[in-house]
């Protein structure tokens, strides 16, 4: 892939800011915990695992800002960094996983010297992110099975190079098929209101040659009715133990659309989405988002002012509307309460 | 109501130009054919009952310009006239039913004297209008009775009083079930591409002080599953003899929705807006429209240049989704091929 969405780069972490794409490919440096808040909180970087990977780099920098010399101050100021950063977003599980992961790093390493402590997190931080390189290729060759030649694929949001370290979920599973000399077409949902298909999913597919024809959401199920669409694929940012998936808002409509349409419907994630934790989609939090972005689109209004708005940033997709999951331990098939803990308990 | 959106004043056709809205509520001088056709082509009236009023008023300004003496001349010239405004938009039915209106009075006229002719022409375009406010206030009528206490309506694009002279369709009913001390709640679809909920219908139920909640297309779904939607209601731009619906693109994808959460679904339209001649929807034709409505929004670019862009402005609703049409000959029930014709024809 041509695009890092994020690296680590003597002592700062560069991240493209997502907001401006398409029309500017522009890296943001970020030097401390805020500056990693603020990007996930107005999404200059946005995916589950591009969030986690983020949220790693925030605790690292975070604690390297640390002025004490003990292990239990240390901890405690872990503590704080974690709960800060722990509310910039709340649905995608990947950043609560990434901050627990970080945490055990000094939990392991107790009464360890704190400059050592602080590599440590930073080379935590970095794997994090390496590991997302493997992981999105592992699940991209598992899932390519399902993208037959000559097909049409719809995706929804982004799940792409940009949602996580460099080759994304969804979309990996995509390039993959195109790297094994697959010939097919992507329609893709320009997903309102924050329009990550037209922006940046319809750029990552263009920059790989991979034909691409971009629709509004509410295009979709005319689609389906006229047996243009032969496969669904998303990626995902919370999956209960029961398989309910949390993903971005319009997921649930287009996966009742192709129940509907008898189309399969794919979610490709890797384990770190996964939250057995949660029994089922219920108690998934779902984020709402401020009503400009849904009012307002690159600042023009486009709705009476003081209209009302409701605006939720992500849907929960139940179970029974999942043909399959894709991860990088495998294919995952209903009965889902027993598969899923199976394969990645 | 407070607003007319279109009426004909000291020989000009003065019409609210809706791609203003809701920044500014601004109308223009039509005063030829060609700034009819304009107006309709460019949206800055539309619906498929305004369609039909606008297009009666471009064969009455298209004829006044007639500068022959001969009956034979002013027929040729109608035909021309018709077939250039039937060119305007495609898919409503209402604007070849209104020509062909028009024409009749000509026929019903023959070898007449062609000043009369032109001034039976300009009676019958203000014979439409007038006609219109009182079809949708005696449909709305019939259609009140379904908003029950309390509900949560949702509607998608713009079937109100800007879709038609002064009241409209689905948003009438509404109108009259407030008039009638009813209280409820509208979800308003934003309506990609051209965005006519979210300028036209929200503007529209707050000037009535009808509580709403502007959402994007993709929010419906979820709302549905959470109970939040008690009933559906859309106008329509043509409907063939069987019951199928041309509307708004994502029209379908919502009695989709709805057919799945088990929630009623109605239609309401004009007589003229359902073509007999049509067996299904099939043989409606569909209006593709430029992919800048996709690409650009307020003049803003939201995706990468050059990217293809599929853009129907309307889909077909197979009428086994429809629980009732409301029109001003009453309420229309399945089985619709016998009971359509049956009110209507």
């Amino acid at each position: 892939m041509a695009v890092k969405t994020i690296y680590f780069d003597n002592g700062v972490v560069k991240l493209i800011d997502q907001t401006k794409l398409p029309g500017e490919l522009v890296y943001i440096d970020c030097e401390s915990k805020e500056d990693i808040w603020r990007a996930i909180k107005v999404m200059q970087i946005r995916g589950a695992p591009a969030i986690g990977i983020a949220a790693g780099f925030g605790v690292a920098l975070g604690m390297r800002d640390f002025k004490g010399s003990s292990y239990n101050g240390f901890v405690k100021e872990l503590e704080n960094v974690m709960s800060y950063l722990f509310k910039a977003r709340p649905t995608a599980v990947n950043l609560p996983w990434a901050l627990n992961r970080m945490k055990k790093v000094v939990i392991n390493n107790a009464k360890k010297e704190i400059g050592y402590l602080k590599e440590l997190l930073i080379k935590e931080a970095i794997a994090i992110l390496d590991e997302d390189m493997e992981i999105c290729r592992r699940m991209a060759g598992f899932g390519a099975q399902f993208i037959r030649p000559d097909s049409n694929i719809l995706t929804h949001c982004n799940a792409g190079g940009l949602a996580t370290a460099d080759y994304g979920t969804a979309l990996g599973v995509l390039f993959c098929a195109k790297e094994k000399g697959k010939k097919f077409h992507v329609y893709v949902d320009e997903t309102r209101p924050v329009l990550q298909g037209a922006r940046l999913t319809s750029w990552e597919l263009m920059q790989q040659d991979i034909p691409c024809t971009l629709i509004c959401d509410n295009m979709a199920a005319g689609l389906m009715k006229q047996g243009k669409i032969d496969l669904v694929i998303v990626g995902a940012d919370r999956i209960a133990g029961n398989g309910d998936t949390a993903n971005k808002i319009g997921t649930y409509s287009l996966a009742c659309l192709a129940h509907l349409h008898k189309i399969p419907f794919y979610v490709a994630a890797p384990k770190s989405t996964f939250d057995l934790d949660k029994k089922d989609g219920n108690s998934i939090p779902i984020e709402e988002r401020n009503s400009e972005e849904v009012t307002h689109i690159r600042g023009a209004s486009i709705a009476p002012k003081e209209v009302k708005v409701y605006n939720p940033a992500f849907d929960i997709t139940p179970a029974e509307y999942i043909t399959a999951f894709v991860t990088e331990k495998g294919i995952i098939k209903p009965p889902y309460s027993e598969n899923i803990p199976l394969k990645l308990g």
